[in-house]
């Protein structure tokens, strides 16, 4: 064990166990999840060479492997919680994805929710035998989140009672799908439906591509991998357009919609029916964005401690890198970024399995809220720990960048994120809309529920002050607001949050109101307040972050633990209010004198996370398996790690590379 | 062509080559820079598969190719200008780095400037006709920019005249130097030069690494390649540890210091003499900020002047998503960004010059502004890039992620220039010091020139309202200085931007006032203060930055081309102004009324902008060829090259992956 990381860790101030329980839930949640990464990490099968040593396709072939040898051993072991798979998965995929993740989340489902009885009975055991091995095809290269623009067409011929399927542009050839490039033989397509002369909109269609016995590209099928991209490797994107590809009726998902055999269309009774998916894979990534920052600070805290650099007394050593406040300034708030992620992870994921219960019980109205909360916090949380990841990952100076320390493979495993499942600037104006419509029911006296009460209390704020304000009055009024905040106090942090959040849903308010003043339509409107409404959600995402990290600490008896992650709450409230001081201010609720004290208080807080940082980190209780990062080690051993990992490198196979003698031995001959 | 963006074009109310002439320099610079990237693309040789589709190995394979083959063709076509040879390698070289980019870079000039008459002698034909290809060996594993912290030795034996090299630790072995992996058969090693029993600090030493006949490493030498990084696939990092390597005494770089054959030492004269190197090659990274961004933005606008999605208005057409306002918001600036860091770029070398032409003449007066200006403007516009660049990539939503967009590869390749001569946060502090420096002889009444002239006025100013300042008062001075600012008046922003620093820089003395006053060491008081410091060199270089764009418009006669760079520069400085608005109002430049104004005026900006948004890009004059990009192809023709362009995968050689028959097969007759 290095001694620094020795020393750190004795003088912290709190039981990392303790902390460790309160991520996973409690004890035994901690317990059971250490022993099923024990039966990853013992596993002979999970020996394996390093992925960043392999080609694209010795990066695929091992994903495959690895996909295949899961499903053997999940039945062996018996292990059939979801959540336990998903421990057990997330180690033993390591960084790389599952080759049939697709079949997993969405094909199946699909088959479950969209099928008809008889179309479960007929392809639920194939799909469980892996006979079908099946993707989602959405997407097209022309079309993404607006999925109306799809062009691909299923028509249906009455003569054949069959659909024909057909890509007719290039812009309409479907694009991205995990596992469509060469692993999957079946794919569930979306299509516009045309029958008896109309088009009927999107449809789900199982169609076969490869065949089940050779795997070769059916007749009609052009299907392929879309090439290489920043990051997921190993996974096999593809494009798939159809030529006059015939399947039978049979094959539309019927449970809903219907076509007859004379071509007759009977429409779907709702069109509501896949909002559930949508909105649970948009919580669950809120706790991804918490994982990946928290794994990137692992690293970054870790190696911060080991490192040394520079003089910063003349005479004495040189001091672990962790020591300067630019250091500090840089990764302490992204740690308390990242445990403030957490807890708003466990928060959408306990909040989406109440509202789903009371959703079976026929009650819906919760459903809109988290509908928008898990848009716009998916977008927040995100955004913020794909840029967080590169600070950490840039912290860590020249040896961030090497593959060595985990880091770019973090970054480019997690930051398709603020794309897929809803592009994040989409993802706000839809939260944004949300809060437009409760800003509106608020002015018109409303009482709202939830997490966007707080427009009530503005608007009733708003009544007392009815009289027009002058630039004058706003100074007064500001400092008269920022009396009440404390810059200690994190009830009064969570305030000032709210009111900004107030304040900014109401200048985006005012400015849809401005341009529909100047009789543009609805939708110009919205446009030409688009930044305003995704400063909006933004602000309201910012408050609720707070709100729920602040509103954990009330569930945390031990002190020692309370008093640390209480400092991360400060930070994290402080950081944000100095980041977005320029908003704190024109909402009244900060003052010029302030900001020189805000600035301090950060200073005392970095010092205070100082003294606890890499324990901080430890509590995530990543293991050295899990991180791969040889800056990132919990022994602290990071240069001869590294060393030990470079001699493994491809390019040192040989001792001469081949361009030698190729290139540079005749180039030296000619001159 | 593609017709949206053929409109585009039509609808510029400018001429893009005149605005091209002027990022050029002139009509005869773009003409001859056209010229030598034609002879490049019409030459056979430089058609090539994409690297993206090949393998490490293969992709340093092709780069050591293409090094060999430019030395050839640069000798064969006589081209010998630094610039021209700049133009023809950066055109050949593609996304890849050259394999014997520090041979030219570093080993070379090292040789020039440090050795002496016989050294030079020796040495220099033996790298022209590279039968030695050379590396520089000065980062260790363990120690980075603190060079001092070196720990690889030379210890003199005068019994036979030769120094000893040695790793004598793990954190002492040299790590990353360029082409020392497998490239190099010599290296420029710096080391702590030991004789008659003291340590003398650093000194360089040419030790031989690799049998100039066979390649292979000599006795005592471990070297190899560093293993995957983040991007620079190309490019052989390499390690190397030297046990007990003896050199000849004539192998240490004698120009200055100097070791005689009994091992009495010499010392050099001047340690000064490496200084110029160092500030030329931050003030060209300036310029690779604004080539990296341009690149970016030409990709991020033309795509989206093709790409049409969702509504707008309901029942018609999908609109181009370059009409969305959060998109434009995202580009706009960025692009503005790119325009003043290309300007800042022309100024840096050519102030480079001039400065350098004083210095010849004896005059070292302006080096430390040059000194402090290129550190800072080297970390602020690469920091501002490196995340402008990801900006532009994720606006392009999915395709963004695909290597055929060429953005991922755009990002790794320039992200290192944050870490790189010289670590950015490093950067920010050396110009802090300078401004510190500065602020206090103000401070004393000295006259100050250049860049920081404008801390005597605050100083004066100051002198005039000397008496204590109560918040409110604050409040009316802000509301006083505020009045004078003119949102649409460039010369008014650049006073604000300048206030701004002058204020900032004041808050960083004195933080660092308040923390010696707490009976802290100058060292810890420093530190301590770090924070506000770094927020001090950022405004003065932003600054900078807005001054220097605005002072370009001085100098372009052709009023269309003025108006379309008027509008970018006005958008910078707002854009700004709004990011920072905290840091403006607290220095009581703007007011909040006034932060609506702002807002609405980017919003104009932003639709002006708009017009001549892909007329702006293509001034930049990036060929097809050069910008390697599906997405932004200057035909707009982008889901053809997609498809075809995927279809080259290297996943799609077979239409079978072996996988399926090692893997998925068996595992279907197991269930």
């Amino acid at each position: 064990m290095n001694p620094d990381i020795l020393r750190e860790r004795e003088n912290a101030t709190f039981n990392t166990d303790l902390l460790t329980n309160i991520l996973d839930g409690d004890q035994e949640k901690t317990r059971r999840r250490r022993e099923i990464e024990s039966l990853v990490i013992s596993d002979p099968d999970f020996q394996q060479e390093d992925p960043n040593f392999l080609s694209r396709s010795e990066r695929y072939d091992a994903a495959v492997r690895k996909s295949a040898q899961m499903i053997l051993k999940l039945r062996e072991y018996g292990i059939s919680d979801p959540e336990e798979i998903y421990f057990y998965k997330s180690v033993y995929r390591g960084i790389n994805h599952e080759a049939l993740g697709v079949h997993y989340v969405m094909f199946v489902p699909m088959l479950q929710s969209q099928g008809d009885a008889q179309q479960r009975k007929k392809w639920l055991p194939l799909v469980e035998s892996f006979k079908v091995l099946g993707t989602y095809a959405q997407t097209e290269i022309g079309h993404g989140t607006f999925i109306r623009g799809l062009e691909t067409t299923a028509t249906y011929d009455p003569a054949t009672q069959e659909f024909v399927m057909n890509s007719p542009t290039i812009s309409s050839i479907k694009w991205w799908p995990g596992g469509l490039g060469k692993t999957s033989n079946h794919a569930v397509v979306l299509a516009q439906l045309h029958t008896q002369g109309t088009c009927h909109g999107l449809h789900a269609f199982i169609v076969p591509i490869r065949s089940m016995s050779t795997h070769i590209p059916l007749p009609g099928v052009t299907v392929g991998d879309i090439g290489p991209k920043f990051g997921f490797d190993e996974v096999d994107n593809g494009y798939l357009k159809l030529d006059n590809v015939r399947i039978p009726r049979e094959n539309m998902l019927m449970k809903y919609a219907k076509v007859e055999a004379d071509g007759t269309y009977h429409k779907p009774p709702s069109s509501k029916l896949t909002y559930g998916t949508m909105v649970f894979i948009r919580s669950m990534i809120v706790g991804e964005s918490a994982r990946a920052l928290s794994k990137a600070c692992t690293i970054a805290i870790r190696y911060s401690a080991v490192r040394h650099q520079s003089e910063l007394r003349p005479g004495e050593p040189e001091p672990q890198i962790l020591d300067y406040q630019t250091q500090q300034y840089k990764l302490f708030p992204l740690l308390a970024t990242a445990y403030a992620f957490h807890f708003v992870g466990q928060y959408m994921r306990s909040t989406y399995h109440r509202i789903t219960g009371d959703i079976n019980q026929g009650d819906f109205s919760e459903l809109p809220e988290l509908h928008a909360t898990s848009a716009g916090l998916k977008a927040f949380t995100t955004w913020v720990a794909n840029a967080g990841i590169e600070v950490c990952r840039m912290a860590c100076g020249g040896h961030g960048y090497s593959h060595a320390s985990s880091l770019p493979g973090i970054y480019v495993t997690f930051t398709p994120t603020c794309t897929y499942e809803g592009e994040n600037t989409v993802m706000m104006l839809q939260t944004a809309r949300y809060l437009m419509k409760s800003y509106k029911q608020a002015m018109s006296g409303q009482q709202l529920s939830g997490m966007v009460s707080y427009l009530n209390e503005a608007q009733q704020q708003r009544q007392m002050q009815a009289q027009p304000v002058s630039s004058s009055r706003l100074a007064t009024t500001a400092t008269a607001a920022a009396a009440s905040v404390h810059l200690s106090d994190l009830a009064s942090l969570v305030e000032a949050y709210k009111l900004r959040a107030a304040k900014l849903v109401e200048v985006a308010a005012k400015s849809l109101q401005g341009e529909l003043q100047k009789s543009l339509s609805q939708e110009d409107a919205w446009n030409n307040s688009s930044i305003d409404l995704v400063r909006a959600s933004d602000a309201h995402c910012h408050y609720v972050v707070v709100k729920l990290f602040v509103a954990k600490l009330e569930e945390v008896g031990e002190a020692a633990v309370h008093a640390a992650l209480s400092t991360l709450a400060q930070l994290y409230a402080l950081h944000g209010l100095a980041q977005h001081s320029g908003d704190f201010l024109q909402a009244g609720l900060l003052t010029v004198p302030q900001l020189s004290s805000v600035s301090q208080r950060i200073k005392s807080l970095l010092a205070e996370v100082r003294t606890n940082a890499v324990a901080l980190v430890d509590a995530f209780d990543y293991r050295d398996e899990i991180l791969n990062s040889s800056l990132g080690r919990y022994d602290g051993n990071v240069y001869e790690h590294m060393f030990e990992w470079a001699r493994k490198s491809p390019l040192n196979r040989t001792e001469v590379h081949p361009s030698y003698h190729k290139y540079l031995k005749p180039l030296q001959s000619k001159l």
